[in-house]
């Protein structure tokens, strides 16, 4: 089988959630010992892990996984940020001895977590027999997008399959919750021309300080997101690339990253084996628009765990038509926002299992109708 | 010791908490390996806890409890809301059955509860063995806010000591976090009539649709919150109660609801202990106006967890300075917003335990300065 056969699989592999367990969520909900919507997102996110799981109540997801992916970019060379490249393999270290913030946050949450070099600069070899190391390097780093193609879309579809790959080895090991996180310095540059042009945004609205950059920097970041974004938009001007998986293959290829291309793949890979997948900040998102644009089904698997201060991650997250659970000011990456989000899911799906019902409580009161979201009036029987 | 004196005692025993810590916190953020204050939020919220146990980094919150205070309301009579009375001691058997929401969040979180009867309308001799209810029933429910006094001054009083001594023995079992849950039909009147009175907000502002009413009985409850305050007003229009605790006690007696007003003392209980304590909506934020009002320094200790739909809940936020960790459109009560709240607020405290240095992990650029919040520009070096 070809790689763009395996691709086709994996699509075909997704399909909607299901919708009749959307409702019987909402009706098992207007049971439970409280007034009707009154835990409000909570059982919106409650229904959603019904629809993915076809199960209602949902399953108990008390096994999450965190698969971090990184990879260096070439778009350094324009001066976008003031990390060093070298930083990238030095935090993929850090992964592996347990001491960045998404260590901590996987030990909070039980996760277990992953770390896959798709295209560090420089070789890992030191990290190959770390267990909870995977080494699928693609290519050395990315090219310099605002120069050129970051990548072929051979590249970026191996990348894509890699992270599927990995979603599916976690879900056989067990994993009932995926989290995507990322790691590459300069990599918000590449996910603000992604967005951009899965969205139609212009340069400027999508790009941003990242973990911090001064105003000369933002200027040369925002340059890059133009040139780059400007260079695709002449190639594919007449093209929408939700219909076609090679145009977002090549949108990938010009703008992307290597990470962001796994990710992309792991987003989907977890579609395809109906597990809810947290987005975290403005790097999953960039690789979620292009999921949902290679597979439009694949959006109702996604939970937005975290509104980035990045823009473009708000320009993407109003595309997807999700809304995050949190809105922490968090600027780090690596799946952190993600994993924060991960208990209240968790709370989602045990108030549905756990909760007693207003007839078996013996409570008054089942009948009266509290759903006044809208600030609508409701009758009281 | 009469029972004002014990009250002074309670407030004489919060201090502020201990700014050094709060500047110790941060400098210990700035050398985890992450860009600078990239975890946003959660580094203010470890800073708090650092300042608030006077130790750097703060404990870990291993052994949080919460505490559901009942009571009932004779503003029921003014017809305000569509639960009958009967569903307060109701729902009190349901928590010491293990089925409403706030006993799955408070397993979720490995949490203990106990729920204190200090206002309910009816005798709950019943539940008296029950290991984790607590009987302190002051009176049986309020008098009608909107026609008179809701109770006396020193039944008020009676109530904020109750509350207290929760939180002492909560902490003396090792309790090392404090959530504040209520149970009371109609007391969201209660608490919007507090809330206009301690921060000066007018009845229209602050009335909102508690768990779901119609228009004509939104109008019956704007009624009622103005009836109560204009009596208040009247007697106390030249009283700042923020410098007189005997004031604030005859507010609480003139708006308030008994299970409120444990609450205030609960808070302020956690404050003397010098323990985070974690409000959740409307209700608990009224009471936390009032301990604020009673002993400003405690607020130092609060921890917003969630915000309630209620439109006093911002009123009160807003007057103590606070901003919620989350905005899920909960309107339950019980605890429930700020038991979601304290896995986030465990993260703030892990990430201060468990990450690395960038000296330990020899990683380059911690002396990059990512610190852009307000997106004014940082110098690289």
């Amino acid at each position: 089988m070809t790689q763009a056969q395996q691709l086709q699989q994996i699509l075909r592999a997704v399909s909607s959630v299901d919708a009749l367990h959307l409702e019987r969520a909402r009706a098992h909900h207007l049971r439970l010992t409280k007034p009707a919507g009154s835990l409000g997102r909570l059982e919106d996110l409650g229904a959603q892990l019904c629809a993915i799981a076809a199960r209602t109540p949902p399953p108990l997801l008390h096994r999450p996984a965190i698969a971090v992916f990184a990879g260096d970019h070439g778009v350094l060379a324009e001066g976008v940020t003031s990390w060093p490249a070298e930083v990238t393999a030095q935090m993929v270290g850090n992964f592996c001895a347990g001491g960045a913030a998404i260590n901590v946050l996987a030990n909070h949450i039980g996760a277990r977590l992953v770390v896959v070099d798709v295209g560090v600069a420089s070789p890992l070899t030191h990290l190959h027999h770390h267990p909870d190391f995977r080494s699928r390097n693609i290519r050395y780093g990315t090219d310099n997008l605002a120069q050129g193609p970051a990548m072929t879309p051979e590249e970026a579809l191996t990348a894509v399959l890699v992270g599927a790959a990995i979603a599916g080895e976690l879900v056989d090991e067990g994993a009932d919750l995926l989290v995507g996180g990322d790691m590459g310095i300069g990599n918000t540059t590449a996910s603000a021309a992604l967005i951009a042009a899965a969205t139609g945004a212009d340069a400027l609205t999508v790009t941003g300080r990242g973990t911090g950059i001064d105003d000369a920097m933002l200027a040369r970041k925002q340059a890059a997101v133009a040139a780059g974004l400007s260079r695709w938009r002449q190639q594919h001007a007449t093209t929408d690339v939700d219909a076609d998986p090679m145009a977002v293959l090549a949108m990938l290829a010009e703008l992307g990253g290597l990470e962001i291309a796994a990710l992309a793949g792991f987003f989907l890979g977890g579609a395809a084996r109906k597990v809810p997948v947290v987005l975290d900040g403005v790097i999953a998102l960039a690789a979620a628009c292009c999921a949902a644009a290679l597979c439009p089904p694949a959006v109702g698997y996604f939970i937005a765990g975290h509104r980035s201060s990045e823009p473009a991650a708000t320009v993407a997250l109003r595309s997807l038509a999700l809304e995050p659970l949190l809105d922490l000011q968090l600027r780090l990456g690596e799946g952190s926002g993600a994993a924060l989000a991960v208990p209240l899911i968790r709370a989602a799906a045990a108030v549905m299992h756990e909760m007693a019902t207003f007839d078996a409580a013996d409570i008054d009161g089942s009948e009266i109708d509290g759903s006044t979201n809208d600030g609508e009036t409701e009758a009281v029987q």
